[in-house]
């Protein structure tokens, strides 16, 4: 089943990348061997640019931060991502709902996103390395920016790091292991059963 | 670091075995074929008796249902799985704290609980065989054991579910993923973070 969907994955990937293919592609085989070698902390936009032939600041064109290369070399868009953070932004009395229906709708709709995620998560069960790789991303890029939108709590890092590990569960609940209650409701039940406890967890005194 | 773990398990594990060793080894290995081949449904106690050259009434000596023998063969200590329903029953006023800690002191004690349960995680979220396993395991023993203890609650599987899947999420974070904040809270401070959320969507209207 996964093999099918990254084989529907490719041609649509590709018209997303226009003119510079080789340079971008040349980088991000780079990015993945270097990630895969230092880890995250460890590599550095330098040395990937070295070893991609190419210099750092066309690295930083093509991809704004270190966190974006990581995204785009795990294949995890970035607007994915954004999506995901902007999720925390906004009324405190529905941020629960908010970033229910981000977390989950992004496991639901283009292979395009989850697909890699799935695999990276896939990863990340299996291999230490992974594991730490996805701890580390998730800890520099993910948490640090949506921590400090969480203002005046000061447990903000465990609090969003409990939810995003809950939304988690459910996906896995709902794409891998697939119970069959979790897998058969509609997104939006999901999201209305699961939205007060997020709520609760990211706002409870 | 986890075959450490399976390493210091065995001859602990061995101990727990006294007398007919040999027997229920042997049933055992046929019950793991059996469970792997035609999956949890379609084994029969007959077929895996048959298979081990022993009589079903024998096998169900052992091990009291199809359930059971499942869990054993596996590796789940059924005691486990015992602990976790029951923290269903009781007041409903507490049951999300009784979950909570029920489910999440799981994995935290003794190794040759969690252990098991690691490794059918593992091998479920990179093998649909081992995932429909886990499935039809959850669905048939976990979630038919649990679901009549919540009255009254025509969705009551769904709820149920989701929490399995939220509370597995929290122990992949703290400890597959490892992100920080979830690893290095104790216990009784993630308990108290993550009850009232499990409470809200197991009694919530």
């Amino acid at each position: 089943m996964p093999s099918d969907a990254a084989s529907q994955v490719t041609p649509v990937r590709r018209g997303r990348r226009p003119g510079t293919n080789d340079t971008r592609a040349t980088i991000l085989d780079a990015a993945r061997s270097r990630f895969a070698e230092d880890g995250y902390s460890a590599a550095t936009i330098r040395r990937i640019a070295s070893d991609a032939g190419v210099d750092s600041a066309l690295v930083m064109r093509f991809y704004r931060s270190k966190g974006d290369l990581f995204a785009a070399a795990m294949s995890v868009p970035p607007e994915a991502l954004q999506r995901l953070s902007d999720a925390f932004d906004g009324p405190t009395e529905t941020i629960g709902e908010r970033v229910t229906r981000a977390y989950l709708t992004l496991w639901e709709s283009d292979p395009i996103e989850f697909e890699p995620l799935l695999a990276m998560f896939r990863s990340a069960v299996n291999h230490e390395q992974a594991a730490a790789e996805l701890r580390e991303f998730l800890q520099a890029r993910f948490l640090e920016g949506i921590v400090p939108r969480l203002e005046n709590r000061p447990d903000a890092a465990l609090r969003v790091s409990t939810v995003s590990s809950m939304l988690l569960g459910v996906v896995v609940g709902r794409r891998i292991v697939r119970v069959k209650p979790v897998v058969d409701e509609d997104l939006d039940t999901l999201v209305k059963l699961v939205s007060p406890a997020v709520q609760t967890i990211l706002t409870a005194p």
